[in-house]
């Protein structure tokens, strides 16, 4: 497409529509076998579904106004296993004032859930992946590390103490997408560059670097409470859990340094470092610097080639 | 949604944009075990989960303009296999100029190729299921029976000379969808109801039945000379292979009587009937009468109930 108002590659595609507004989509599928960990349940994993498609409209500062599924369903499912799926793509579309506006049923060996999110966004108001500077200030909207340690609980049967357990297992089984505050944060002009966590907080680095042409000095592991509990347990490295998990909906921010103050008295969020110049991902705690590797949890994703 | 201008279920779902404008999405997926007979190659089974979806904006005479797919990929695939399916998607999105804008890819156990297309409309010319109207011409883009008779070929073994063999082989590895029809019939304002055909013509009927609370008087049977050959050499119904076969892409229309005449100089139509105002879909051949059945292909149909 000639002017694509938004790159290939980036967490949403676009089509320009006029009055410096844009058409915004996006459509992933949610597989069982590589996306639903155990104890979730049918109508958590097609919330989830939801989720993770408005997340990535989050991530640009666009609100989803419609929602389409399309759903793979195995045989050995019945109607009210169906019924289940559809309540909770209705859920999630509730949850952020999104509509169900159509879908469709086939046979498939695995539940898949697939779901096109339509929003529509102002032009020069869209958050991309590729228009972090250097000298921005890197932020992000909440702590890491949850998601991957109730997948500890949920995969591997790490012990927690109960109220601890429900947090970590939540935050796997009800991700919430930082919809109110991507919306919130478009309307600044403060962010530079954008994107959702959902495949971890290095690879998420990793990405803006790439389409950025940029690098990252991060001197600040933005650990949640609950997961570097469950680290000192179970000794377990906080900054795996906290970089390197995934399943993750936070955003990931760049933001301009002259107006830092101002964006972050209106959206909570927490400085985690720098954006520089050279190309580099580094991590710095206390003296040790340490290279932010382009990985991220790899359980529940595939490793086949890219199309 | 409030005032959805396309109701729940139609071929396609829009939101308003303004400007008498709307935008127009449409997701579904194509399922290699239901959806691609043995003789489809990857490429031609990608190209058809495009047709399937860009045939259902032509049904409405809306133009596609951005295509986003999702695909779940069996371990079994190789690189060079899914390099043949986004050749298959950027052949199909090329055939009707639209634009691959995005894709993903996922580990699934079936090949799943699932997309999204977006178009935009104008509210006026849509060319809804639901607004039939007793005495509106009943008419088709083209015959039917020539998918119904090349799967009898593809899954059957049913033997047909070369050349009529590859006529009906090929209309089931490489439907095409009636967009260019679509579009010009949009602009005349002479139809008052269309669909596409892929689940059959009957049911496709049903359907405009269903939405429009109208009957239909089927006086031709618009079968495909090289359908009705096959039927007389191996004693087909050929009004079966016409009426309940499926993976066809025409468009089914009902016309607005006075304006006929001009419409069907623009765009070549087979009239083959009347809409009723009584709720009954009958079939007369000579001075025999049938009840037109709620049924179409089944072997490639999923037996699930509908979400």
């Amino acid at each position: 497409m000639p002017n694509m108002p938004v790159p290939f590659g980036d967490d949403v595609s676009a089509v320009e529509i006029g009055h410096g507004k844009l058409a915004v989509l996006k459509t992933d599928m949610l597989v069982d076998k590589t996306d639903v960990p155990p104890g979730m349940s049918l109508l958590q994993a097609a919330r989830k579904a939801v989720v993770m498609n408005i997340s990535d409209l989050a991530a640009k500062g666009v609100k989803p106004i419609a929602l389409l599924t399309s759903i793979g369903v195995p045989r050995t499912l019945n109607k009210r296993n169906i019924e289940q799926i559809g309540e909770g793509i209705n859920q999630g579309a509730r949850e952020y004032d999104a509509y169900v506006l159509g879908g469709d049923t086939n046979e498939a060996s695995d539940l898949i859930i697939s779901c096109a999110v339509f929003g529509i966004g102002e032009k020069r108001r869209l958050m991309l992946r590729s228009d972090a500077k250097s000298g921005d200030i890197v932020a992000v909207t909440g702590s890491f590390g949850n998601a991957a340690a109730g997948l500890k609980i949920l995969l591997q049967g790490f012990s927690s103490p109960p109220r601890m357990r429900k947090t970590l297992v939540d935050s796997v089984l009800m991700p919430r997408a930082r919809l109110k505050e991507g919306l919130a944060l478009a309307v600044t002009g403060a962010v530079n560059a954008s994107i959702d966590s959902s495949d971890g907080l290095a690879w998420s680095l990793h990405e803006i670097s790439r389409a950025s042409r940029v690098g990252f000095l991060i001197d600040t592991v933005p650990i949640a409470e609950e997961a570097n509990e469950l680290a000192k347990t179970h000794k377990l490295d906080p900054v795996e859990l906290c970089l390197y998990g995934g399943e993750e909906y936070e955003l990931v921010l760049t933001v301009k340094p002259t107006l830092w103050k101002k964006v972050s008295e209106k959206v909570p969020l927490i400085r985690i470092g720098r954006v520089t110049k050279e190309e580099t991902l580094i991590l710095k705690v206390g003296k040790k610097t340490l290279p932010i590797q382009a990985r991220g949890w790899e359980h529940f994703k595939t490793t086949l080639p890219q199309s």
